[in-house]
């Protein structure tokens, strides 16, 4: 394998961590990340950019303010700027994750789980 | 299933035909496109943006003027801009694009196969 192409079932293999988003690779000016998700996050938004989910295995919720939003393996859902979500999963979750570079997961709610975008290792 | 929940593996089993990208969805103002492949495409540049290919099935080579790459599934690939390359399947290949609104799939080359983007109907 390329040096340059990564493996996401892979890269979710060598995470033991959860709501801690690795950096698989980067387009242009904006990431597509890989995340291990179980129990509950923090209820946050994001005023500038929209944030996308695709969940590869297992069933993540999206609490919006107003709604359940209910994710299974290859769901996809897009979080629109500026709405506040909740995401929680009573089992884990392995998830694709794409939004510009530099967002923060807690977006601006901050607090114990906000993570810095963590890098894989070399394969 | 929310109306605004895309699955990934419906929305190909919608499609019929090859080098034909759909839209599934968008993040600010970027798709995330799906895409079936079989046979070569056409050799190509896109001079403004990366291009990132994440195959789900299948094998897929993306050729470069200095070597190919070899993508399985789950293998993740940014084609950087300005360099040339050409996709190329034996078998069908289904995979997940990542680009700016407005790219088109034969870039710099345009020709027979170039194609609008496509809307999936509603879900």
């Amino acid at each position: 394998m390329s040096d340059d192409v990564r493996n996401v079932l892979t890269a979710l293999s060598s995470m033991t961590e959860h709501w801690q988003p690795h950096r698989l690779t980067s387009i242009n000016d904006y990431d597509l990340k890989v995340v291990k998700i179980l129990g509950e996050f923090v209820w946050h938004t994001h005023p500038d950019t929209d944030e996308l989910f695709l969940v590869l295995s297992g069933e993540l919720t999206i609490q919006l303010r107003d709604r359940d939003v209910v994710l299974g393996p290859q769901d996809v859902f897009v979080v629109p700027r500026g709405v506040e979500h909740c995401p929680r999963a009573t089992a884990e979750v392995q998830a694709l994750l794409i939004e510009p570079q530099g967002t923060v997961n807690t977006g601006d709610a901050g607090g114990d789980l906000t993570s810095q975008l963590r890098e894989l290792d070399a394969p």
